[in-house]
């Protein structure tokens, strides 16, 4: 597994203990997006398909852990926080379950990286889906809000409050 | 507690399991709507903030709850799918979170109940908050589609693939 995928990877597990009852993994990352998948023993509801509330999780996260992994490759530390987002469920997910969020054109990636030297911070909107046997039953978009932080663990409390990821 | 309240809160526990471990509970069901509350402890993001997958869930909760409880009330037993659904994160939840989805106005319930009665099928849109010491830090809105099923258990499969609720 790459070193940021595996190290991506970690961080959903350990600090976001949910991802771990969900049982989310981060399955691949390449030019086209990143995959994460779930299980679907443990995320059912009453009919015995995949819960939305799981399938919105999976999807939230890809959109984040892309922009996690982006930050990496350009060497930022940065809080992402997920400002809005929206979702079509299209179709049962009557199985286990894999979310691509795809990458931003590298315009907007670039564009992401300017207005953060800038400003210190950047919007950026993404797309993701929910595929199954090569068919599309969930579509997701997210915008999500990066603030730069030069110490990720910074002990300024206003600051730490002020950038609290809400993702 | 409210004896179908008591019996959403066994539906949730028993058949949607990952909301045994988001630590979901049917907290209050009255005219203004349907209360679910959730703790931050288990639902954290890196920040120790509450994750929006559990945000996104116990919303989504609340509204399939809220049909799932006038459903009741009408006598009408149904499969309730979501459909799609917005929502905007206005703030970090930093404590235990609690969603009130409202009730539609009676007309609108009436509406539901009749295209129920007169196509096996309805629609409807609900609202849906979180709050924080009675600030709304996340606004929700979701579409749901009930279809009536004389059984709720029915054993045609054919029927009820087209059922499955992916919710």
């Amino acid at each position: 597994m790459d070193e940021h995928l595996q190290a991506l990877q970690q961080t959903l597990t350990q600090d976001i203990p949910i991802t771990h009852s969900i049982g989310i993994t981060a399955e691949n990352y390449d030019n086209k997006g990143l995959v994460l998948k779930a299980p679907l023993i443990g995320n059912t509801n009453p009919k015995g398909t995949a819960f939305a509330g799981s399938i919105n999780a999976l999807l939230t996260l890809a959109g984040w852990g892309l922009i996690w992994l982006v930050l990496k490759e350009l060497d930022v530390v940065g809080d992402i926080v997920i400002q809005n987002s929206s979702i079509d469920y299209l179709r049962p997910v009557i199985g286990d379950f894999a979310a691509i969020c795809y990458r931003p054109e590298q315009a907007d990636i670039d564009r992401m990286e300017q207005s953060l030297k800038k400003k210190g911070k950047a919007r950026i909107e993404l797309s993701a889906e929910i595929y199954q046997e090569d068919v599309v039953v969930v579509e997701f978009k997210g915008r999500y809000v990066i603030h730069q932080s030069k110490d990720a663990h910074s002990s300024l409390p206003l600051l730490s409050y002020i950038q609290q990821a809400i993702f």
